[in-house]
Order: structure tokens, then C-alpha cells, then sequence
């Protein structure tokens, strides 16, 4: 089994490439054959219980999607993506990443010359929602994007229905809540809070908090978004009918009961290392609280943690070297 | 006052041209100059009261769209389509003409070397609704398209308002009704019945209604959409909020109240042309049968029959030569 990731770059495409190449099966067959593909050279996972290739392409580019459907994929996970803050700030380079690739690999699938038709599986985001928000965002809740990111996202996911209802591509789009514990340098835009109030603090390093403890959003761990993709690859597509896309589990998480987790974790001094320092334009978003994500749930999508101290764990264990 | 038609030489693109020739104004402006652009030369209407350019162009093409755009319309009325059926045999030019082409013009309006912001009214459609539908749909029904043009027409709403959210373009769309009665010869994917069974029995000829006479749908004729076009143009942005797409007013009518004012109007001989063939598929669809329209009710847009009887006698006044 061919698997290729393209975005295999990015936070989470080096954990799901170190997942595949540490030989975790896909439905309970182990991948045979692995591409890892980006815009910058993705790190290959060491060691690897299967054959890498890394390509370091523009998918944007219509024939450079070609060439990588070319070597026959049985399974593509499509993660590359700019965040919601850059969609915005560059808006050219937005449409480019966040919806020309999507839009180059289907029509790569749909007019490639033979060969089986490969599992699409789409990292979209609950980014394509718009307030006013309900308590619990029920399934049906309408798609109205109102930022540049959630219009991409939102573009993709009616590209994948019409492609899959017209037998073009066998697609799952998954609407990823907003991922925490994130590794890495702190992030600014949107939602980068979320994840920097735990992971400087637990690093021994300050941290700005720059909304209320009562709000209140909707996570998971990277560990949870890397099982649900796996989830995902191995689905029978005919189960989804038109929608190809669905609403993940999450944990729905107030600032609050994380920083309480932050100091049963890690104790009074880390927590002492949040700053409350309130930012106007964070302040006045609005961030949903909580997805029924009943069709998800209703598939096997399962959170990996059942608390955000299994979140705070996780990073641990997994981000800490 | 420059205005420009894309989509010129399709069917409502020259009932537009006839009516800004003649020097039906804007917002009581007149227009001082016409361009008429498609892919086939559009017929310049004679006698015109303004100097009309015709440029015969692929708009899908961006260095195409930027070349109109650089002649500084200051109203661009955007009515290229495929039909509904098109988009569906011939998938490619279905996304190339009906989302290409839009995206064209507002990423060269974005980019544009100076000038004033052009107003661009986009004529979308009720094919992004799909089934099931309830008696009344509402102004915030779940846009969910199950056909391929439908999402082609989703898509270009999302970034009509991605590009006017961030003040790249000056965006209004509109979700026209299902137009009849269209002249010209008979067509017979998808809506075309609905004209079909009256136009043809008002010219002596016979014509087969696919469907039950109980069926109902939303309709306007095309002087109507004219209006609604012109009435666009004139409207104030400001008003329109995030969602710069409209549903517009139509008309209620079923195939029988269809059939009742052709008898009414043509007499029992036009009616006894009519030959009932069920189809299989035409009969299994769900046609919308009405929208409530609030939004662009009280926005001013209003249709110009009161009757299908007023249709039957609009097509008869604007068709017939």
C-alpha cells in the first residue's frame, strides 16, 4: 500500500509520516511505500519500517499534481495548508495553497491515465463556520465562512462532493478542531493562544493569555487529529453519501480548565508563568464551543485523550523529545 | 457611465444589451458607453442610443479578464454560464466557464492598475439549493448544491464574498429564478419544460410536459431578471452586508397554472398541443416551489408580472418580434 501526504511538512504531516513510517496499518494493512511531499523538504522519519521517498513539489501547479497521482497512490492524505492568519494577510497565496492544490490533485485524480482510484482524505477545519455560534453546533449547522481561510476550506469541500458524487475521486473531507497542544514556537493569529498558554509555561518559558479564562472552544491533540486521518483512510466511502465531509470530535475546553490542567500538571509555578494581557481583536472573536459531530462519532471517530490533562500528557510524551 | 456584459451573447445577456442600447438608466444614470463580451461575437443592438465595443474573448482566461477590466467598466454585469446540464456532461468546461470565469474578473478587479472599483453584479442561481426543500424556503436556508453547476455557483457566491469582505470588489449576486418564458428553440435538460410547454403551443407547434401538472416551481421572466440586474447595479453595497448574494422574488406556479393561463391566453387549440410523456428522471427531480425572498424584497427588488398570464404576455411583446 502507496501512501503519499502531501503537506508532509507540516506539524501535523511529520507526525502522521512517523506514525505510517513506524508501520501503524490503515484499515489493518501496513503501508509498503511511502511519499512525503511539500513546498520545503519534509523530514523523513528514522528510522522507517518502509521504503521514503521525499519530492519537494508545488502541488498547486497542475502538472506537478500529475506527476505525483503518476506514481499511483492508493492513499493521499491532502494537509498542506497556510494558516487562517496568513490566508488572510496574503490573500493570493491563500487561494493558492488553500485551494488550487486541493483543486490540482482532484483533477489530477480525475484525468489520471489508469490505475485504481486513490482515497482522498481532506484536512479541512472547523474554520469554515461562522458565529453567531449555538452552544452545541449541531451537523447541519450551515457552512458560512467568514474569513479568507474558511472561504478556501469551504471551496475545497464542495469540490470534493461534486468530484465523489460524480464517481471522480472516493473522498473524506474531516473538519479538524483546532489542534492543542501544538509543538513548536509560539503562534499568534486566531487561535495560537490556545496552545501557547500551556506549551511556554510547561517549557519552563512565559506566556501571554490574551483572552477571558471563560472562553470556551473546541480541541484535540495532534495524537487524536493523526488517528482520526488514519480513521479516515480506511473508511468505506459509501457510508458518507453526498456530504463527504464531517464534523470531528472534540473536547470543548474553556481557557480556564485548561490552565487548571496546566497546574495539576505541572504545578502552581508553571501556571504562575501565564500573563493575562488582553488583546482587543482576540477578544472580541468568537470561538465555538462545542460540535455535536454526531456523524463522526457515529462512524468510530474517537478522541485519543478523554480530558485536556490527557492533552497536556500527550505533548508531553510526544513533543518532549 | 461604462458598462460592460460578460456573457453578452447568451439569452438574458441580450435582453441587458437591448435595454442599456436603448438607454434605460443605472441608478438614473444612462449609460454613455456599452461593452458586450463572450466567447461568440454578441449582436450589437440597433438602432442604440450609446457607442457599443463587442469583444468576442475568453473571460476564463485571467490576462483576458484583466484586458476588460482595464477599459475601466465602472458596471460589469457577470451572466456567462453553462446551463445546468452542460456543466454536468462536460465537467471541465462546466468549472472552466461557470467558476474560471468568475474568479477571472475579481482577481483582475483586485489587481487592477488604479481606477475606481468597479460594481459587479453577478447573476448565481437557485441551483445551489438542493432537495429536500420545505413549502417556503427561507432566506437562510442551508446552501448544500447536488449538481455540479450548483456547486460551480456556490463557489463563486463564497468568493464574491470573500473579495468584497475584504473590499477587493463591489459584489452583488443574485439567485435568479428558473426564466421562462425563454425564447428560442426548445430545451430539454433539467427546467427547460417549463418554457417548453408554452412557448412552443403559442407558436402553433407541440411540445411533451415530462412531468405531473401538480408540480411547482419558481419562476420569473426575463424581463423580470433584467430588472433585477439593472435594479443591482444601483443598489447600495453598504446595505448588503457579509452575504452579498440575494434570492430573488419569483412566482409560484405550477404546470397546471402554466397550462391554464396558455388556454386563457391562446385559447384550447394551444393547450391541446401540449402532450403529457412522463420522464423518468425529470419526473424524479424536486423543484424548489417557493422562496420567501425577504432580503431582496425589502432591498426593492420586485418583479415586473403579477400572473403567469403577465408572462405569457411579456414573451409574446418581447419575442415575437
Amino acid at each position: 500500500m502507496h501512501v503519499a501526504i502531501v503537506g508532509a511538512a507540516g506539524m501535523l504531516g511529520r507526525k502522521l509520516a512517523a506514525a505510517l513510517a513506524a508501520g501503524v496499518p490503515i484499515g489493518g494493512v501496513a503501508p509498503t511505500r511511502l511519499t512525503l511531499v511539500d513546498v520545503v523538504p519534509a523530514p523523513a522519519p528514522e528510522p522507517a519500517a518502509v521504503p521514503i521517498m521525499v519530492r519537494t513539489a508545488d502541488i498547486a501547479r497542475p502538472e506537478t499534481a500529475a506527476a505525483l497521482i503518476a506514481t499511483a497512490p492508493d492513499i493521499l492524505f491532502h494537509i498542506a495548508a497556510t494558516a487562517m492568519g496568513q490566508a488572510d494577510s496574503d490573500f493570493a497565496a491563500g487561494y493558492r495553497i488553500n485551494f488550487d492544490t486541493t483543486r490540482s490533485l482532484l483533477e489530477a485524480i480525475r484525468t489520471r491515465d489508469g490505475g485504481p482510484l486513490p482515497r482522498f482524505v481532506y484536512a479541512s477545519s472547523i474554520g469554515v463556520y461562522a458565529p453567531p455560534f449555538p452552544a452545541l453546533i449541531p451537523d447541519d449547522f450551515p457552512v458560512r465562512p467568514d474569513s479568507s481561510y474558511g472561504v478556501q476550506k469551504a471551496m475545497c469541500e464542495l469540490l470534493l462532493d461534486d468530484y465523489a458524487r460524480r464517481g471522480f475521486v472516493d473522498a473524506v473531507g474531516l473538519r479538524l478542531p483546532t489542534l492543542a497542544v501544538r509543538p513548536g514556537p509560539p503562534t499568534f493569529g486566531n487561535s495560537g493562544f490556545f496552545s501557547n498558554i500551556v506549551r511556554e509555561p510547561l517549557a519552563g518559558r512565559e506566556a501571554v493569555l490574551p483572552v477571558a479564562p471563560t472562553v470556551r472552544h473546541w480541541m484535540a491533540s495532534p495524537r487524536s487529529a493523526v488517528g482520526f486521518l488514519l480513521h479516515a483512510a480506511a473508511l468505506d466511502g459509501g457510508v458518507l453519501g453526498a456530504e463527504r465531509t464531517l464534523t470531528l470530535p472534540g473536547l470543548s475546553v474553556s481557557v480556564a480548565e485548561e490552565l487548571e490542567a496546566l497546574e495539576r500538571i505541572a504545578g502552581p509555578a508553571a501556571l504562575a508563568r501565564v500573563r493575562f494581557e488582553p488583546d482587543a481583536v482576540l477578544s472580541g472573536a468568537a470561538y465555538p464551543a462545542a460540535f455535536a459531530a454526531d456523524r463522526a462519532r457515529a462512524l468510530g471517530f474517537a478522541l485519543a485523550e478523554r480530558s485536556f490533562d490527557d492533552v497536556l500528557r500527550f505533548h508531553i510524551e510526544d513533543d518532549f523529545g
